[in-house]
């Protein structure tokens, strides 16, 4: 049972723009990267195949404060920062040389994918029993 | 002079994921692409070939209601919310058929690129003038 | 019945990388959608909700001439070069005022989704009566 | 010296599309992520700060075997099949618990980047020096 997670992560080149540096959409892929080698380590697929839940995003944020380049060796770390009865809330840090680039947050919420429109539900409890809200949370 | 840009839209294949919706990270690439339609309405280009000046992305929110799937047609409104000496913050809605799917904000900070690391500058006078803040904004 | 589709477009900020040029793996993003409004204009979607049918990509290419940079108009020609018993292969030709950028080719294949791993099938007459080769194809 | 490279990858959740499995633009960008590491490896960047030269693709082609899902480990292998005065090609096998997934090639283009539009000029002795030819290549 872990609470958080911290990904080590190269710049790839695809993941750059015009400018030079990385695109600020990738900060949301690089979040959710470490989202679900967290689950990985707590023993959970965020998404097995033919199940009948999913943990649709409700909310995302990012502040930038330093650029990225390409070959940038950086370090993703996630924490949980809530759990409610349907949503996870997360936040998440990205750093090089332990010089803060960016933080964010995620929100993700439980719905029943019998349902059509999608329907908010619980967590089921194995699922909650394998998180924990991470003791401190960074300040933003 | 244009506060607000309306972009039509339709999901493409390769902006869905396997659970049969829009990645969450392409919501902010929508936000962006509308932006950039804005500035063009307003005669610029956010980032012309050898520019002294940039815009890096300080901010970026997006929560979201319903998903979007394959082939959906949406609209991405932007406007700007807020001018500051060396800011812009847009507030940006997706909707499909008057539906809301999501509400975003984002705020790019002028830069000057002759400095390295970059250095947050005035926004020049001749660009700040194209741009006027939205007389309503939405409530989110 | 059409077999060649014409989709003009503009480079958007996130299809560039740090060389200022659209990265090469979005020309086949590019074909794509090519591909995909080709079989609207016939009526037809590619991937219906709920289809028994799929159409996985078996080879696909792409020859680059010169680059696309930010914001630049193109046109993505797509036309129907070849239909066997269980198979599409299209060529396509991007170009900036009538200037070659790249030209490309893509072959799909009808695959039945209710076997695991998939199968690779018969097009369905219904499907395979609204393409027809085109009359013409570029040398390359 | 080194002329091949491997490397161990896992699927991301945004790199699969709605019809469950990677789409097919991402193996492209797999096979890059692979010849930036054999750069690395052969200590080089490919994209080195205010660098005169660089590379454009002038050629790609994967041929898809099988399907990669969300969270499959898989790994790419790229060599060197071939050196010219201006150009490099590879192949690349993209392979999982040694099973076929897709093989692809690219070929690339030494330029000069002083020049506008880029020229095509042969490669640098010292970057040349850095790579040789597999002895063996994948029949395809």
């Amino acid at each position: 049972m872990s609470s958080e997670y911290r990904l080590k992560r190269r710049v790839q080149f695809y993941e750059t723009d015009t400018a030079g540096i990385v695109h600020f959409s990738w900060f949301f892929r690089y979040m959710e990267e470490a989202e679900h080698a967290l689950w990985r380590e707590n023993g959970l697929s965020i998404a097995p195949v033919n199940s009948e839940i999913g943990w649709p995003r409700v909310a995302a944020t990012f502040d930038y404060h330093k650029p990225l380049h390409f070959e940038d060796e950086f370090e993703v770390v996630i924490r949980v920062a809530a759990i409610t009865d349907k949503t996870i809330r997360y936040a998440c840090a990205i750093t090089q040389n332990d010089k803060k680039i960016a933080t964010g947050t995620l929100t993700i919420a439980c719905v029943s994918k019998r349902d059509q429109p999608m329907k908010s539900i619980s967590i089921p409890p194995d699922i909650a029993a394998r998180f924990q809200v991470a003791a401190d949370e960074w300040q933003q």
